[in-house]
């Protein structure tokens, strides 16, 4: 499944020796066409890994052969000769698959500000290239795992043509993108400037609304082939709604996993003034460490809501404000409103409405608390 | 000391019940004169609490008498009957020192979204009235503490005058300003414009550059108010720089204090095209949950430091930042610098450097690590 599911794509997962302990860490995924359609969407962090930079630059062209990831290693910060690493690396990738480095895209997650190993990567491309397998999605998406606990893989299949993907990310989850690598294959035939708008379209709704901890990586890379195996062009709102899909399961699949959450949470914004105060209001209310604490110690601080939207420049007057906590409207005109004791937050799912009364439009953003475990798992990460 | 250092100021603080443990909860601070000019800033946030509503209305004449404080209770998102408790305040006190409310400030901190329990506060001014000394500073400020572990204050000496004050503050501290209630004395006698600009001007390099947690309360309140007793008016920038250095100090006081904190970290951000640049730099910087895990666990972690300088909009080319964390440049052009190894982080202070090479302004914002005790305090705080 993962990315193998659609026709036209074999992959491979291998341990390359990039990870101290040994686990996988290298991840081949190859279009074997007849078509090489791709489109990609990065981090909006101004400071961005070299295979960003160098996989931005190769998508230009709107065809892709390959991608190369790597967990162990982010090689962000890492001047102009990790660029040179990720440029040898696509080179690699060409020469063993016989094609050009120009249709090569790499992504790199792992600790920031440290070079590659590429004594270990370089073999470790003609070793994955050996193991390309029409059923190896499974091994790639586990391949590019970093503190991630369970890999992540969909698959939604069309009528005659399926959209498959795998993804990794648990931390550093913000917007504009959720950290994460994404790949998504497609046998279906389309063409690039269709790949490009449904994927944009899908994620501004799915990874861009994931916010587990504020915090954007310098990495984000989610990458759509279509190899046009199938032989099928399905009907645009079709193929878009299928790639939506499979990113928000994707994205719903980050979450979680987010390092060290007890409860996921979706922060659902509505009567709003617009679909922009929306989105500002929900991340507001997600990045707000004292409330993801509350929601830790199953507390229904609504105050906490009522603070965080106070910090935004969206439209709404506080004594119309109203907020649910799974289903209990325990705010009101922006004040107390039905009993806070009713509220049951045993439940690993949150639910929180902010209810803007100032429009008719609406945003979700979805989060999870804050933990001691987030704080052990984050303060010890690279030491 | 405290808020009666000064002369011309008698003060007050006790325990009225507010709180169920028993603990002193009511502070009473009167301005004896002759003079009663005042002046005061406050949350920017826009849901703001009764009695800053209450206070930022009666501070428009540029007088005040007496401010009355208590914690146990924020008084925010309470509706009209929580203005009428804030107004039902004034006029006890006003009632019981034989002025008018129009020159009572109010001031509330403690749990968003519940009324004040109005049958033991009224009671309890009148019992502040009869304790008010001019050796009361010290209770006074015993009496606004929350989660505070230490009460906070400040005293700064002029030639024949003085500047005290008062602080709380121990969470929910972020910009615009900290989370806080803070009351500045002076027998200086200086008119409420001066006052004005002075504490705006001391505010926004000391209070607003505090940024514990990220999270603004609904209750901020700093006021500062001049009795004239000293009969000594001082040059303007003379008495401006004390206020600033008692803002400065008790700053400091709070972030030292900061929920469940390890490290107090001091981030500079230097060579900045501009102060508003260098402020949102360090700012998010601050703000950067991962980077203040990593600080707890004792991690030079500068890939979070360049990660959250890549999420501003502020003017640097990534290949020209550098970082120093405690005097040692472990980024340098945006890559990897001196060895992290050098970087010594066993003690509470911790100094982030960053430079953004791109001018010549710059800026120092202050804040803590996030640990699993800010998590632990900040789950059980209402529960």
């Amino acid at each position: 499944m993962s990315v193998t599911a659609a026709k036209g794509f074999t992959a491979a997962g291998i341990a390359a020796g990039i990870k101290q302990t040994g686990n996988p860490d290298l991840a081949l995924v190859v279009n074997t066409g007849p078509r090489r359609a791709a489109a990609g969407v990065f981090t909006s962090n101004r400071v961005k890994a070299a295979p960003v930079l160098w996989s931005e630059q190769v998508l230009k062209s709107g065809q892709l052969s390959a991608v190369i990831l790597n967990s162990g290693g982010a090689n962000a910060c890492t001047g102009p000769k990790g660029f040179q690493d990720t440029h040898a690396t696509a080179e690699k990738v060409a020469e063993v698959l016989g094609t050009g480095a120009g249709e090569v895209a790499v992504a790199s997650t792992g600790l920031i500000g440290v070079l590659l190993p590429m004594d270990k990567l370089l073999p470790g491309v003609e070793a994955a290239a050996g193991a390309l397998s029409e059923h190896g999605g499974e091994k790639a998406a586990i391949a590019i795992k970093t503190t991630d606990t369970v890999h992540k893989t969909s698959v939604v299949e069309g009528d005659g043509w399926t959209v498959g993907g795998m993804a990794k990310g648990a931390g550093m989850l913000a917007p504009g993108l959720a950290t994460m690598l994404v790949v998504l294959t497609t046998d279906a035939d389309v063409d690039s400037e269709s790949l490009d708008r449904a994927l944009r379209a899908a994620t501004r709704v799915t990874f861009d609304r994931v916010d587990s901890d504020g915090c954007m990586s310098t990495n984000d890379t989610v990458l759509l082939l279509a190899s046009g195996a199938s032989g099928t062009t399905p009907a645009y709102e079709e193929f878009a709604a299928a790639v939506r899909t499979v990113c928000d399961d994707l994205g719903q699949q980050l979450i979680r996993d987010a390092e060290g959450a007890s409860k996921d949470i979706k922060v659902e914004v509505v009567n709003a003034a617009s679909e922009e105060d929306a989105v500002e209001v929900g991340r507001s209310i997600a990045r707000n460490n004292l409330l993801k604490c509350a929601i830790h110690g199953e507390d229904p601080n609504w105050g906490r809501v009522l603070s965080a939207i106070g910090t935004t420049r969206a439209a709404f007057e506080p004594d119309r404000l109203n907020v649910a906590i799974n289903g209990v409207w325990v705010c009101k005109n922006g004040g107390v409103g039905e009993d806070r004791e009713k509220v049951d937050m045993r439940y690993r799912e949150v639910h929180i409405v902010a209810d803007l009364a100032a429009g008719s439009e609406a945003a979700t953003i979805w989060t999870n608390d804050l933990t001691a475990d987030y704080v052990h798992e984050n303060s010890a990460y690279s030491s």
